[in-house]
């Protein structure tokens, strides 16, 4: 017997909101990527900005940048006291590159009136117009009631009347917000009900909430039990202030807990929800931060346990200590006592690299002891699959030591140049040995990395055809602890024309050193990668 | 008219289940310092740990750590088939100097087969017979019902017969513990009544929540609406896995949320309140980490506004734009200057700083354009408060240039040294200008940057002893596109003996140039900052 379930759509506004987080400023290739991102997991909406509030987002919405998504232009409802037809920021905003346009509209009478400057009448009118204006443009409408929550409190026939007017002007979604956060769930719940009774289906219904309380997914869950169809987040929680909901935190919760997964369906497959953690990671690596560990389950600590009362149980029946199997959201179980546990992980690691070691192979524990080591150190492996590839052969089975640097040196000199303009000039000199011939190389570059990279590749004698194709994609570097005597770590991301790309670390309290690693990491890699696609590992 | 509100009680497990987090191990030092912070601050119960299980519990207590709250300490109940008298644990647990005793107790009978390994009967005696101990030895009881949730799932009676027990033979609390966090607040606020139902009285149950699917708050306050009068939780949210409520979200919305504070009261006075930022931020000091920005109540972002729609109207009415006034929680508001933000905003910024200009002075459209501008380059002046008052002062009221940096140069040499070790030393030497004096002073560091900044603090002639006090709390380095050749956005921290903290931007495509730009921000503004207190910026 099937249950009919009710569908739930996903509104990301991960682009738009998350935008106004402190400290956050995506760049229009940021937000094209994180657009693809969120296409490929399967939200029903992408809302991607403010076309013409700022040029990032005009550009941005030069283009529809989503595939299956409903691409979303945000802005404001009409102005006041001209037709839509005369109101430019409305044609530009309905002319947008989007599938869908979401106006914000004001339903506190307060702020209509101090805000906007405008009657409660009016402000209906511009409600109905610019509704009118984007299905007429063939989009489709939504409306965010903004401030809601406050208005209803104030005012609630007003509130409700804002609500009603987007509905019965066609908008397909209305969108309840709690713009200053500080709505609790059992309010949130009352209210819903309250805009339900008044006439705008639940089906038509989205909820919008922020964490000011913390609260931000139990805010949307309430309006969700009380009837709305519709949730608005964002990856991460990113957003104003304390940000808006998680929608990381809210899909598996909608689609592993029997509370909502008996009741709605998402647009999310249970394989897409696999993919959540990395999706929550790779986000995070976008913004340059450092993951939560505790996040509800994507974090590294989501699944782990400390030592104690509940650990050896755990790895006993991990069913009855965990409210949902790691495997389903991408995470995994860390028992943090055992290097049992630990072992496992690694044989299977190396396993998946192709390295097969017998489990009680002395070499394998000396490799867990140095890995151990490193990561306390500041390294990061799971972030840098080559390197640690590199780690593994060196310790296991050998590699070959294709070249040496015996030395370099780096330059970065700023001073006045001849026509009395500042300049910043980078050099780096490098001593490289290849088949007992020394080569010494110089290069200038953008900065010191740039200009030890180019020098580094620029002589490697018999080598130097097959690094022809290695191209550097990216470059990241995190400061472990204060101050500028601080441990920093370096990731390089790495590509060559087989379309391969890996990761290679190195940490050391001088980002030069630590760029080195890095960097002699990912050429010793694809060298060692040239040869094992070759069959020649054993042999050099 | 008074209104008889119900007392709750704050129950905090910082030091019992915080210990549990990956990553947090605290020594007995800690223990001292965070026991009195807490204390302070008013909570009504301090856990202190698990006297007996680990020497560092042990030796906290040996002692009682508290002076207004009561202190706890946590432990198993008495083994099963052998008396509470013969048992070593419970007799420890029971001479230990605290003022209660909580114990933890299986509530689900899969676990009391499984893990316990006895039956369901003598469970319930094992906690019986605790209790009774614990009064016989003057101190409050209280008992944890671990999985009770997940327990009264799979078997109502049983968890039920648990908790009843618990309370029967004299508990002042009984605790129903979502040990695997997984509960929704539905299940909880509906198990909670069947409990009250079975005859436990609210007044005697307490809620300890974790935060597995983001909804510990949410869970703890659903309890609390359904009956419970005890709520545990922790300083930030510590904790298992994905942590425990947060105690610094809690207390605040319990104190000023309508829906709360108009039926309940806590043991902390509006007074005590104000002191809950500075209580979470010197608890992360106290962890080494910086604090979570997005944090409700008290993280920096908390009342900071970025948007343009917003920022306008806030500064003129900050009610309705904040859900609570940020100076009750010891907070601020924060007007964010970035390319988002309009005139507004700027104003309003400028104002706070003391720098007061018309509204229509073309100076400030240049200041702006200018801001725009760098931001479209990478700097990011929101997260650099003293580089952005720099700039507004440069060009809206001038500013003294105190010297001049003619030229750097920086080197980092890797070679190998006269022991055959490899080595990599960074230098740096700066030429600067002091009332018509050059100055040239060379410098080693730890990495190029470190090198740079201690060769530029070396000499300023008269002003090296205004910057004496000056240090560098933290460095952090964003790579704004992919590739070693990539734009870099150095952010510097620094703070003085006075307490104060102020951030610093550098925007280059060379990072040692980005770093440079910062470094010189920060001893600038250290300087004007020094003069602005003496009320000397006019003179100079």
């Amino acid at each position: 017997m099937t249950m009919q379930r009710d569908r739930l759509y996903l509104f990301d506004t991960t682009l738009r909101d998350g935008q106004q987080t402190p400290g956050i400023d995506f760049s229009v290739e940021d937000k094209i990527a994180i657009a693809s991102m969120l296409d490929e997991f399967g939200m029903d909406y992408v809302e991607g900005g403010y076309p013409g509030a700022n040029p990032t987002d005009t550009e941005f919405f030069t283009k529809k940048r989503t595939a299956r998504s409903k691409f979303v232009a945000f802005g404001m409802t009409k102005r006041a006291g001209v037709s839509a037809s005369n109101d430019p920021g409305l044609a530009a905003l309905v002319q947008a590159r989007s599938d869908a346009v979401c106006f914000v509209a004001k339903s506190w009478d307060y702020h209509v009136r101090v805000a906007l400057g405008c009657s409660n009448e009016e402000n209906l009118d511009a409600i109905r117009a610019s509704v009118a204006a984007a299905i007429a443009a063939g989009k489709e409408a939504m409306v965010d009631c903004e401030h809601f929550f406050d208005g209803f409190k104030a005012n609630p026939d007003y509130a409700l009347a804002c609500a009603k007017t987007a509905y019965e002007a066609g908008a397909r979604w209305v969108v309840l917000c709690d713009t200053n956060g500080g709505t609790q769930p059992s309010e949130v719940r009352a209210i819903v009900e309250k805009a339900i009774a008044a006439g705008v289906p639940g089906r038509n219904l989205g909820i919008h909430a922020h964490d000011d309380t913390g609260q931000a997914v139990a805010n949307s869950l309430a309006a969700v039990e009380a009837g709305v169809r519709q949730i608005q987040g964002t990856l991460n929680g990113i957003g104003e202030r304390c940000g808006n909901a998680n929608l990381v935190t809210l899909i598996p919760t909608l689609m592993l807990k029997s509370a909502y997964k008996d009741r709605f369906e998402t647009g999310i497959s249970p394989e897409q929800l696999v993919g959540i953690s990395r999706l929550s990671r790779a986000f995070d690596e976008l913004l340059n931060r450092a993951p939560e560990a505790q996040s509800p389950y994507v974090g590294s600590s989501a699944f782990a346990t400390k030592a104690g009362i509940h650990a050896s149980a755990l790895v006993k029946d991990p069913q009855t200590y965990e409210h949902v199997p790691p495997e389903a959201v991408g995470n995994r179980r860390r028992v943090m006592v055992s290097d049992q546990g630990g072992k496992a992980n690694f044989l299977a690691e190396l396993k998946r690299r192709g390295i097969e070691v017998p489990k009680d192979d002395m070499r394998l524990d000396a490799l867990i002891a140095v890995v151990k080591e490193r990561e306390a150190e500041g390294y990061a492996y799971e972030g840098a699959d080559a390197s640690f590839e590199l780690l593994a052969r060196k310790m296991l089975s050998g590699l070959p030591e294709f070249f040496a640097v015996t030395s370099f040196r780096c330059m970065v000199e700023r001073r006045f140049d001849a026509n009395g303009q500042l300049k910043t000039v980078s050099e780096a000199i490098v001593k490289v040995v290849v088949d007992d011939e020394e080569k010494m190389s110089v290069a200038e570059g953008h900065g010191p990395v740039n200009a030890l990279d180019l020098a580094l590749r620029k002589d490697l004698g018999k080598y130097q055809n097959e690094i022809a194709d290695l191209e550097l994609a990216d470059f990241k570097v995190r400061i472990l602890n204060g101050g500028t005597e601080a441990i920093t770590r370096v990731l390089v991301e790495s590509h060559d024309s087989t379309g391969a790309r890996w990761w290679t670390v190195g940490v050391s309290e001088n980002i030069i050193d630590a760029s080195f690693q890095a960097l002699m990491d990912s050429i010793i890699y694809k060298l060692m990668k040239n040869r094992e696609m070759a069959g020649l590992v054993a042999a050099e």
